[in-house]
């Protein structure tokens, strides 16, 4: 299956954003950023890990997904460092989605205006 | 946030493997390699397209996701083509994950054993 992956790891953003602890707050960027890409959510999930919880992921932060029909969004948050991962997989089965996917990331980065941001890029299914 | 993902793209599948068209029996073959492997199951969302939707995954394919407290799991199959693709990403805060994002990785080929696949490597956050 022919696609593209983009990925962000970004860092420097605002630790008192709420969308890096709340749930309901990223649940709602993702949605939207999504819906202004023209993009097909199909389901998505929202996890907040407790701060100080004995995990690899204790800070309080949350990961979460949005499960799209052109493949999916993963949105991944530490507070603690002012961190967040981004991936944007689109796969193009009937349409060439990479512009979609493109702009979903761009809309994502606006929004958390990281200082610094690693990005690649990935042609799938060669 | 410093990590590893790992991508297969894989063809050439059964496509009348269970896990191809349920939800159910992909839910249980990424929890046993997920468990098997030794990361932490946090949360898990599977969707059934149904055959011939009007979408770009209209074949009675399954997307999923397992959150895991390393980062995640996602699985597209495309029964239709004998296609799946696989992404594994871990970030490593506090512990090297690395070897076990490869054990998840080749349980998930073994299970699937595909004709041919297409497997790439990120470092993330450099």
């Amino acid at each position: 299956m022919q696609g593209l992956h983009l990925t962000a790891d970004a860092s420097g953003c605002d630790a008192d954003a709420p969308a890096m602890r709340e749930p309901a707050a990223l649940r709602a960027l993702c949605l939207c950023a999504v819906a202004q890409a023209g993009l097909t959510p199909v389901g998505e999930l929202f996890h907040r890990f407790e701060p100080g919880a004995a995990t690899q992921a204790g800070g309080g932060g949350i990961t979460g997904v949005v499960l799209l029909a052109e493949s999916h969004l993963a949105v991944h948050t530490w507070p603690e460092l002012g961190a967040v991962t981004l991936d944007v997989y689109v796969c193009n089965f009937g349409a060439d989605n990479s512009a979609k996917a493109e702009a979903l990331m761009q809309a994502l980065l606006t929004a958390w205006q990281p200082a610094r941001v690693d990005r690649q890029s990935l042609r799938r299914g060669r």
